[in-house]
């Protein structure tokens, strides 16, 4: 792989275009972020357009531009507040998957207080076999290692129950498969666990993972209402509400998903991290941080290590001959 | 069917095994719900036993006589606060499904504030066909009309994005077949939905479903420790905590599983009511009373006809003839 030759620091990648508050602030955040960067203007790819088919036609596109510096390796990571559609095509074009890898993953962190917890997929693969739920146990791992510094993540299976034998004949399966596997596998976790932190990583489906995470940054905002509602209801209660409107200002900002830099693309053979589209500058800057640490700390690298030792690659024989030629 | 001519009412069926605070807070929550029942003792099957097996060996088993009572048209609905898989295999046995029914399912009030929003499937069904959905949300529909008065129910059916081409092929069969139906459908929600209340019923398969519920009760959880947490890390606040205090206990009350009764099984021929294990007395109240209200409100027969309406039964045509040798 040509990954694993590589030394010396490139920039990191960014698209200017995406990002509610435009060019501007991107740019802005790429300059917080305090590390070598290389802006990518032009022509955008919105969610309006098919993202394979505008990513093979708008050659010109900044997202398409920025994906070719990273694929050609003058740039190691690759960060976008764009449409996530035309980020992952233009991904999967030119920066590539990891040989072996059979699906790239969408990982992004729990949005709620506690210890970091990484959910994945969250939505760039609906339909999954239980192959691909191993790989991405294997890949949010080495996330999680690399950029989180979690000695040896423990990663659980999303289900109906912690049975080994509950969920759907994938889940089943896949649950075998890692129990069998290099990982510390904690089994079955369910919806809870995702919100208690009761593992580092939590693997599902495309589907299940895209509810998971809305459904969170929605019940916290209910939940959230609710409770400055409740303290609004009444005089005495009121009076306290401005007293305790320092502490719960900060911890809305601990569930601000601005905070965590976004999501990242694992399965390629670069980092790829998929900047909120709502992201204020410092939120671009986190984005930025992530990407660079992720390319430091070799993230892909052991993503390779990880999935090799686990006997989790597409074809082991064909990966290490197929990496030979790279 | 022999629901449909059952006029005079009979006593609601009440298993009295299976609450975690014993059977004595069964009998006094049933006692307590304010109408007739019918209690029913004598050995439990827990979750350690296969149900289907168990339901049919355990003869004299508390919910297996409850649900033949209730299946005889002895008893016009049944409660149970034990083995969730018990009670669905002896309510598929002896209460049995509405003819045309593919499946029954599960459904329940999502738990938290603001206007109720019924999730169904919310776990007896892992694995579900377009058909399923399809009739769930007429089985939701059915019952938010009955029992919560929703004069026109608005359902929406959970995917990853608005648009009728998201989700998995499942899914978008299903969001056909709902937009050409007969039902008010809002098309495809999404997992913040669910926590906003857009819609009055939101449609998955038990799968999802069941991760949606616990994830909604654990991040409600962690979030309002959050906020206790963050009230209690400071003098300042702390004395706000003081103040805020009734406010907030009486919105702890409001996301209380026991205030809604429990979920309910939805398809059979005869309203069964799935209290908390974790019951109060007053959760085994307002569970007896959910049943007693589906049945005045003649839940099932609205069902059989919102079906029928919308051409969504198994064989529209086999259905009525056998209906017609009950």
């Amino acid at each position: 792989m040509t990954t694993t030759t590589s030394t010396s620091r490139s920039p990191v990648a960014v698209d200017l275009n995406g990002a509610d508050q435009g060019p501007d602030v991107v740019a802005e955040g790429a300059r917080l972020s305090g590390t070598p960067v290389e802006l990518f203007g032009g022509p955008e790819i919105t969610n309006d357009e098919e993202p394979a088919l505008a990513v093979r036609s708008m050659k010109d596109a900044s997202v398409v531009r920025a994906a070719k510096a990273v694929g050609a390796g003058d740039a190691d990571a690759l960060v976008s507040a764009g449409a996530t559609g035309a980020l992952l095509a233009a991904s999967l074009f030119h920066v590539k998957r990891i040989r072996g890898v059979h699906r790239p993953a969408i990982a992004v962190l729990v949005p709620l207080p506690g210890k970091p917890v990484l959910l994945l997929d969250a939505g760039a693969n609906v339909d999954v076999r239980p192959e691909h739920l191993v790989q991405f146990a294997y890949m949010g791992a080495a996330f999680m290692e690399a950029v989180h510094g979690v000695a040896r993540p423990r990663v659980g299976l999303l289900s109906v129950g912690e049975e080994p034998k509950k969920g759907t004949d994938d889940v089943v399966a896949a649950h075998q498969q890692l129990a069998a596997g290099a990982l510390d596998f904690a089994g079955n976790v369910e919806g809870r666990d995702l919100a208690a932190g009761t593992v580092d990583v939590v693997v599902t489906d495309g589907f299940t993972g895209n509810v998971a995470l809305k459904l969170m940054e929605g019940t916290a905002k209910t939940v959230a209402g609710a409770v400055r509602d409740a303290i609004r209801s009444g005089l005495v209660s009121s009076l306290g509400g401005l007293l305790v409107r320092g502490k719960l200002g900060a911890l809305r900002e601990q569930l601000d998903p601005n905070a965590t830099g976004g999501a990242i693309l694992l399965g390629v053979r670069r980092p790829v991290v998929v900047a909120h589209g709502s992201s204020s500058a410092e939120g671009i800057a986190n984005a930025v941080r992530m990407a660079r640490r992720a390319a430091d700390e070799r993230m892909v690298e052991r993503t390779v290590d990880a999935l090799a030792e686990g006997g989790a690659m597409r074809s082991a024989g064909a990966a290490s001959v197929a990496a030979s030629h790279d």
